[in-house]
């Protein structure tokens, strides 16, 4: 394959919470060696110490680390239930366009286990949901990583997608 | 936890083909010991030697391996992309009124890597949509046992779907 790797772009992943099951983490080695092939993909996982077991305040804990990855230079998107949805077509060409306008990185944000703070939803604009149903915020990192990879090679004509 | 297996009934997955990577069938062991908890969860993956490289012949050679699975008792759902979408509750009350009717078995069927035949999408009337997104056949073994645990526990009131 060509290395068609675009040194300016880079895909993260951000998420809440180490990864708990070692089937993920291997998934996501393999998603993440399919997916640097094409871009630079990295994955960040925060750790929030929780000094209250309250829902919203859990949120709002996670809201304030998750802060400075969101005010770091590139374009944010919530994968978020709240999001619109899309198919894998019509992701790829979303991504295109984004990746169109010459952000330094597209960073992809997974809230933890009680999902986003109203005050993140609320600041940024760009919501995609992956599915209908609710699924955990860990297994969330595979198909997110499977769906990314999917897109990236419809964009680039690579037979993965038909397959 | 209390032992709620229901012996009467039994949820199936049929798919196409062996489980390629280590981590698809590790996360399938991890989530069908939780599934086997409630209820009894079996997977067949079925072996089809395909003589064409064509997409509709290769679909027309699986439907005729996957009709003996349609046949045996119990109800058949398709996981299709034409199927209906609902969230995790929804799909908790459609699982709970099928189980409802005293079918022997709930089968649930994944096509193979170009989809399901016309002739089977006609004949079974019950289809679901696990996402407006395409996964490889592969990985919507992994997202469908998460979800039919997820749903699972939605009916018993287990904690697992609240985090």
């Amino acid at each position: 394959m060509k290395d068609i790797k675009a040194k300016f772009l880079e895909f993260k992943l951000i998420g809440i919470g180490r990864t708990k099951n070692a089937f993920i983490k291997d998934g996501m080695d393999f998603y993440s060696g399919r997916i640097n092939k094409f871009y630079r993909f990295n994955e960040d996982y925060l750790q929030v110490k929780h000094k209250s077991e309250d829902a919203k305040q859990i949120q709002k804990e996670e809201a304030i680390q998750l802060q400075k990855y969101l005010d770091a230079p590139g374009l944010n998107i919530l994968l978020d239930e709240k999001g619109k949805t899309m198919d894998t077509i019509q992701f790829s060409n979303y991504l295109q366009n984004h990746m169109n306008q010459s952000h330094k990185a597209i960073k992809f944000f997974i809230g933890g286990a009680y999902g986003f703070d109203a005050s993140i939803r609320q600041s940024v604009p760009l919501k995609i949901r992956l599915s209908d149903m609710t699924f955990s915020h860990q297994i969330i990192r595979l198909i997110f990583a499977e769906q990314l990879y999917r897109a990236i090679t419809v964009m680039h004509g690579h037979p993965y997608h038909n397959v």
